[in-house]
C-alpha cells in the first residue's frame, strides 16, 4: 500500500456495508470480479471518468452531489437508449476518507434511486480526484435507440426545458450559498430513464441526452444519422438564458425523433408522464442546423475528449 | 473542452478506426452507450484503475507494456472465475497524445489475444496518468469459480511458478535496459483465460490469480473461504527469490482448490495444458497459513485498496 492511503479495508468494509445485499444468485464486491445475472437481449454498456477541476469543483458541488451527478450521468447515457440500469462499478483515485463517505454517500443515493447498485469497484492513491464510473443497462421496452436512426420529416422532441444546470452553475459563482430550482438542477440532476423508456416504446428513431448542450449533442445527432435539424423555438428553464439552453449541457434531457407524433404523445401518457416538447423537425439536408431561421452553432462543453460517451 | 486537451476527435478516431468492426447486431464507440450481446447466463463484471507512479512508472515499463498490463490484469480477474472475457471498456486521463498512442497499441494488442474488445471508452485532462478498465466476461465451462468454496481436504494448486514479475522489476530497477524472461513476465505478463476454464471444469471449489503475491491474495481466499492452508513447496521462477514469489505479486498465475486431484489433471490434459502443480491442502483450522511447517505472511502489494479486485 502506497504512501498516504488510508485504511483501505475499513473503508470498503464500512462501504460494502451499504450497497445492500446481492440479490439471489449474485456476488458483488468481495471476489475477483462481480457476478450478474444477465440480460435476457441486449446489454448496454457505458463509462465516463470525471476529473476534479476538469469536470467539477468543489466550490460549486459539495462531494456529495458530485458523487450524485457521477452515477446520474451514466444512467442517463443508458436512458438515452431507451434502456434501464441494472449495475454499476466504479473506481475512485484520490480521494480521502472523509471525501470517499460523502462520494459514496452521492453515489448510493443515485444508485438506490436508479435500482442500479453498485456492485464492486476499485479504490487508489491518486494526487488529484479522478472518479470513474461503468454503468451496465438492459434494453427494455424497445431495441436500443441509437443516435443515428434519425429521418426527414420525423418530429424532434425534448423532454423538458433547458438551461437550469448551467443558471444554477452561474448562480453558484456568483454566490457559492446560493440556492433554489437551477442549483438543485446543477448539483442533482436527474436521468430520465422512464422517459427514454417512453420514447422507445413510442418509436422514436433516434435520441441522446443532452449532456453536453444541445447544439453539440443534437448536432451528434444529426451527424450520426446523415440528416439536418430545424428547430422551431426551445424550451428555456425558468431563470436561464437562450445561450444557457441552448450551450449549457448538463441538463440530461432527452433529446429525440420520432416519425409519429401521436405515437409518442399515447406512450408517455401510457407511462404516467407529461408530454415531451415538440422543438421542431429533420430536414433532408446533411448540414442544416438552424432554430428560428437562424444557425444553430454546435455549441457546448467538449469535456468529454471521445465526443461520444461510451 | 479544457486548456491543454489535444483535438480529441483526431484522436479517437483514430483509436476508434482500430478497434476493428462490431460483431453484427452490436453498437461499439459513437453512441451514448455500447450495445452488446448478451452472455446467455452469467453476466462477469470487474474493474481496476492504475495511477502513474502508483502502479506503474514509465522507467521500467513503457506505455505500450502499461497499456497491455492495465487490460491483462482485468482479464485475468476473469479468468480468475473460469470465465471468458468479451468486452472491455476503458477511461483515459491525462495522456498526451503520443503516450495515448501507445497505451491503446498495448491495449488493443492485448484485446486482440483475448479477443475481448475495447468497444467504447471516455478520455479526459487530468494533472496525472489514470487508466480505468472495465471487462465484462460469460460465465464458460463451470459456474463462477468464487473464491469462498474451499473445503478442508481440499488440493491447493498453483498454475505456474512464481515470483517472475518482481525478478523482473527488480532487474529493471538495477538496470532500465534490462531484458530477458523475467523483464517480459513483468512488462508483457499473461493472464490464464484457458488455465481458469481448465480448473473450473475440472471441479476447482475456489480460485483467485496472484496479483498482489500469493501469501496475500490465498489469505484472501483462505479467509472467503473460512478455512486454513498448508502448503509444502511453493514453485520459483527462475531467477526469482522466495521471498519475490510469495510476495511479489503480478504474476497473474492461478491458484485454486480442488477436491479431485486426477480429474484437474484430465481436465487440463484434456484442455492441452501442462499441469498445475500441487502445492499444498485445505485445512480445517481456519487461522493456519503455513508454507513447509513455517508460518505463512500474508505478504503482499496491498495497491488496490479494495482489497478485492472487482
Amino acid at each position: 500500500m502506497p504512501a498516504g492511503a488510508f485504511d483501505e479495508l475499513d473503508a470498503i468494509a464500512a462501504i460494502t456495508r451499504r450497497t445492500g445485499r446481492p440479490r439471489a444468485g449474485e456476488v458483488w464486491a468481495g471476489d475477483d470480479v462481480a457476478v450478474l445475472h444477465s440480460p435476457a437481449e441486449q446489454l448496454l454498456v457505458t463509462t465516463d471518468v470525471m476529473v476534479e477541476t476538469v469536470h467539477f469543483t468543489r466550490a460549486h458541488s459539495p462531494l456529495v452531489a458530485v458523487g450524485w451527478k457521477a452515477l446520474v450521468s451514466n444512467v442517463s447515457d443508458i436512458a438515452a437508449m431507451g434502456g434501464t440500469p441494472f449495475a454499476a462499478v466504479v473506481g475512485v483515485c484520490g480521494a480521502a476518507r472523509s471525501d470517499l463517505v460523502a462520494l459514496y454517500d452521492g453515489m448510493l443515493e443515485a444508485a438506490q434511486h436508479y435500482r442500479c447498485p453498485i456492485v464492486g469497484g476499485d479504490l487508489t492513491d491518486a494526487h488529484e480526484l479522478v472518479i470513474s464510473l461503468t454503468v451496465l443497462g438492459r434494453a427494455t421496452d424497445s431495441a436500443p435507440v441509437l443516435r443515428s436512426g434519425a429521418q426527414p420529416g420525423d418530429h424532434v422532441f425534448v423532454t423538458g426545458p433547458l438551461g437550469a444546470s448551467a443558471a444554477g452553475l452561474r448562480e453558484l459563482r456568483a454566490d457559492p450559498g446560493a440556492s433554489g430550482a437551477n442549483v438543485d438542477a446543477h448539483q442533482r440532476p436527474l436521468a430520465r430513464v422512464a422517459e427514454g423508456r417512453a420514447a422507445g416504446a413510442g418509436g422514436a428513431s433516434a435520441m441522446i441526452d443532452v449532456s453536453d448542450g444541445l447544439g453539440l449533442d443534437l448536432d451528434r445527432l444529426a451527424t450520426a444519422s446523415g440528416v439536418g435539424v430545424r428547430l422551431g423555438e426551445v424550451p428555456v428553464a425558468a431563470g436561464a438564458t437562450l445561450e444557457e439552453a441552448l450551450g449549457g449541457g448538463e441538463d440530461y434531457e432527452l433529446v429525440f425523433s420520432a416519425p409519429d407524433w401521436g405515437e409518442i404523445l399515447g406512450s408517455f401518457e401510457d407511462a404516467g408522464l407529461g408530454a415531451p416538447i415538440r422543438i421542431g423537425e429533420i430536414v433532408e439536408e446533411p448540414s442544416l442546423r438552424s432554430l428560428a431561421g437562424q444557425p444553430l452553432p454546435p455549441s457546448g462543453y467538449r469535456h468529454r475528449m471521445d465526443g461520444s460517451g461510451v
